[in-house]
């Protein structure tokens, strides 16, 4: 029986799941996979936030960036720019292996969650990884007048866009991946990670299930906060709140998950929002929610699975 | 209008045709490449004999190994192997640019010649090279009760297997690629590289158009022997051919080939083979057929295309 759920986006996820996995066992944790921002390039399937999560579970992500595999070399993806290849995605020689196992068992047959879960197995990882869903979504971001492909947006125009909206392609018509909806159903704690809520959360909140389970359990459902003292220690998520008409607070994600969640982690830089956030409704915990060393991820998990 | 046809192997071929570039025009040259060897390998299209041939006409081969890209890291394969995966035939990190960007292009619907064109093309190599077929032509090995994917024996088995039979799996029902009948009807000269008899040339000479095509051409063709002195300088040439019931020099070569040339070129070391030739109907031009320098590939380029 899964005892914990965690919606789960990149890099912020990944560094508060590591601490979550020394607490709970392997067995009573589903972590929930963003798959908005899966791109195909070169032929090949590329789900970069199941591979943040993959990897830093793992121990091999580059810590630096936290993404892709540490002491990893370019080459292949600069012999495709020498080739003429546009080449602003950057894949690493040993992050290459995994798009390409997955490519192949996906065109085998297999669905993104067996592939997911083989390369779990691959990678050492004990704890239960899925997409959120074995079908297409893919989140888009609407310009001035022009669709951008979310990567395209993220990596290539470095965030540089202004947002007007945000389109979750196939997620309104998508079907939970396997186990989602009953992990969501029995789980003791649902707890969405400190990611980005709109581009990160956003695409499994939209796809109606998912968004349905949840809200039934919201009184179990905890949310930390990826915004501290107004904004984000990595990627647009405080442009992107204010874009789409939020405050870049912990008042704005607050009020971006309020269908969803009890309650919400903030930093102490955030505590005097506390009161606000009470008068709101929220059940409010102040914690260290910036996660530099191990230590720092377990005391969050702790404080998000309510053992401290 | 194509003057010059040549057959090709692997690594002999394209040291060969190195030297042949130089002397001919691009314009007036067609090398049709045995894809007997291809494979698919995580997914991927593999054709080393082509990739051997573009690789060297652009400069990049790994001269120590004669495949693959010089400087070459193999953090791709490696990863693999890391991850449980097999990984006897070894693929470098920028060598893989080009298998990800074949296959892509044969699963977006092109053709193996039309894929093949567009990497010369990226590779810079002005050489027109196509593989003999569009279709999957594969060669196995029959060894003592079993069959052997060709790059198994080649690669992984290092050549061990005895060899009772090699087999081109569809040869026999393919189609040449486009071009390949017309360039070998109208050529002024057909030249068979040094390349392996059976293993290499054996594939193209089992599809029953191009095996006539030449025949009828017969005159025009010359082969170079790929066997000095009773030995090859790489591969197993020697080996195969005395499994198959031909002696392993020149004289075996010569009757491997007896349908489909007028000529044979012979190395020095060999000359005392020529009159026997000559008694067995070959027109014998003695060359020194070792190429170590670029200049040992122009001059037999040059005997070869009946120039020097």
């Amino acid at each position: 029986v899964t005892v914990t759920v965690a919606l789960a986006g990149g890099v912020g996820a990944a560094k508060f799941l590591r601490g979550l996995c020394k607490i709970v066992s392997s067995h009573d944790l589903l972590i929930i996979g963003n798959t908005g921002d899966d791109l195909e390039l070169y032929g090949l399937h590329i789900s970069p936030d199941l591979d943040i999560v993959m990897y830093t579970l793992a121990g091999v992500v580059d810590e630096t960036k936290g993404w892709g595999i540490k002491d990893d070399t370019f080459h292949f993806i600069d012999s495709l720019r020498n080739l003429g290849f546009e080449t602003w995605f950057r894949i690493g020689d040993r992050d290459l292996a995994t798009h390409i196992i997955r490519t192949k068992l996906l065109s085998e047959g297999a669905t993104l969650a067996e592939a997911t879960a083989k390369l779990c197995k691959r990678f050492g990882v004990e704890a239960k990884l899925t997409p959120m869903t074995n079908e297409k979504v893919r989140t888009k971001i609407l310009s001035d007048n022009i669709i951008i492909d979310f990567q395209e947006y993220f990596v290539k125009n470095k965030t540089e866009n202004e947002v007007k909206d945000v389109i979750f392609q196939g997620a309104e018509n998508a079907e939970p991946a396997p186990g989602v909806i009953e992990a969501l159903t029995q789980a003791e704690r649902i707890i969405i990670c400190p990611s980005n809520p709109i581009l990160s959360i956003g695409p499994m909140l939209t796809i109606p299930k998912i968004r349905e389970a949840i809200i039934k359990r919201k009184a179990e459902t905890v949310a930390i906060s990826p915004i501290i003292a107004g904004k984000t220690l990595k990627g647009p998520a405080d442009k992107v709140l204010r874009s789409m008409g939020y405050e870049a607070s912990v008042i704005g994600v607050a009020r971006y998950y309020r269908e969803f969640i009890n309650r919400i982690i903030i930093d102490r830089a955030d505590s005097a929002q506390k009161p606000e956030l009470e008068k709101l409704g929220f059940e409010v915990t102040i914690a260290d929610t910036v996660m530099k060393r191990i230590e720092d991820s377990v005391n969050l998990a702790k404080v998000a699975a309510g053992s401290s």
